[in-house]
């Protein structure tokens, strides 16, 4: 007997951005869903968890369908982990994330909320998949990354995620006829460059606005940055083992006792 | 003409504990310190970065000593952000985390911030170190741990950090004397099993804490785990390329036109 694979479905934008219900009607088609994902936006909030205040959780009904959906006032890790031990009766076939409203790519991953849910599913020992399409606007258009984000799913159902492995998907803000195909990719050298907005209050104190510039520093082709630049969807095989085994033993020929 | 180095001073519990005064006062003995720290403590909140509202920085006086102290709003990244573009005149030398009231080994470095702000100052190419006490208690005893993070920092200026990479230092909560040395190590493979503590508010509804066990899976002796159980300190060389580099080879061989 096959049983429909049961998928978990979150975000970072919140429940009700188009991004996430783009990806539940996606994966409505491929198996059984559940949707736990934060009652708000949680952009740039990283692998937050919440450890020091409580946390709550309403079913609530934003589209139609049989979906259970709940509404989350923690982290996108915060759901993973309650989505996981107090909802789902089983452990999900696999974990999606997203679709987030502005790309994921290259040192991105390190600040993604839609990646950390992805990783905690990934370090729970699920199947997960984060999936970004490069336009932050509300009203993006999520056509193609709707139709590829199932394609990659059905894959990865199919094949199985290698151990230890998350997949971190960007779609590029192309309508679906000028997307060249998927790439597997490694994540770009790239980093912000912040320039703080200061002002003052009414009252005359200074405050900031965190501002910037991302600068790709990788001239690589084999680099998501290159792919995305070129109206490929981008696939990069994240790890949360973030050990520089490279640079173990340059450590070791460090004498502590001089 | 040699300069003295200058280093740059934050954690994640807060500008006023004991584990990053411990860390200043030990830095200062190295070369001239500048502190921007949370004004409050900021645990679990990985790698996250204050976009949606405003950040404010404060000068304050917490010990005596001629070190420039600012008090921050926001999270450690953002604090290692200020500190770069608004407060220091030059790239500090080295940046140094901590030293943080809890561990931070094995797949803790993903929920920390006291890990996050090295990372932060790691991409933005300044050498930098997050220091960790096993002891989760407001009042450890940070004597020991403050001789060694002195060593380890001098002999990371005296040798460079490996580019691209970020040290996780944790040091095992015992006396110095039966501390038995300092090793080179790798993330052991570990993970929280989640216990929510669900509760009723006063008005019947649920609501839940986050508590854990936690479980190191890993039977390596090269672990930052096994290295804390035998009394030595463990230095892990942690990097921000995320990428599983050894899984694109099976990813390249899923075919997506199937």
């Amino acid at each position: 007997m096959s049983k429909k694979p049961l998928i978990l479905v979150t975000n970072d934008d919140g429940i009700t951005a188009p991004g996430i219900r783009a990806l539940i009607e996606a994966m409505k088609t491929l198996g059984d869903v559940v949707v736990v994902a934060p009652d708000s936006p949680q952009s740039g909030m990283g692998h937050a968890i919440t450890v020091n205040s409580t946390l709550h959780l309403d079913r609530v009904t934003i589209d139609q369908g049989d979906q259970p959906e709940y509404s989350c006032s923690g982290t996108p890790a915060d759901c993973v982990k309650l989505a996981v031990r107090e909802i789902m009766d089983r452990q999900p076939d696999i974990c999606v994330s997203g679709i987030n409203h502005g790309a994921n790519s290259s040192i991105n991953v390190i600040y993604s909320g839609t990646m950390s849910a992805a990783l905690e599913a990934g370090i729970e020992g699920i199947p997960a998949i984060g999936f970004s399409l490069c336009n932050y606007n509300y009203n993006a258009n999520f056509d193609a990354a709707k139709h590829y984000a199932k394609q990659i799913v059905a894959k990865a159902l199919a094949e199985g995620i290698p151990k230890d492995v998350v997949l971190n998907v960007n779609f590029p803000d192309v309508p679906q006829k000028d997307i060249k195909g998927i790439r597997i990719c490694r994540q770009a050298k790239a980093n912000w460059i912040e320039e703080f907005d200061k002002r003052q209050t009414p009252h005359g104190k200074d405050y900031y606005w965190l501002t910037g510039t991302f600068v790709n520093q990788d001239n690589g082709q084999d680099t998501d940055e290159w792919a995305l630049e070129n109206n490929y969807i981008s696939i990069v095989p994240v790890q949360f083992d973030l050990t520089a085994h490279h640079s173990i033993q340059t450590l070791n020929s460090w004498d502590f006792n001089d």
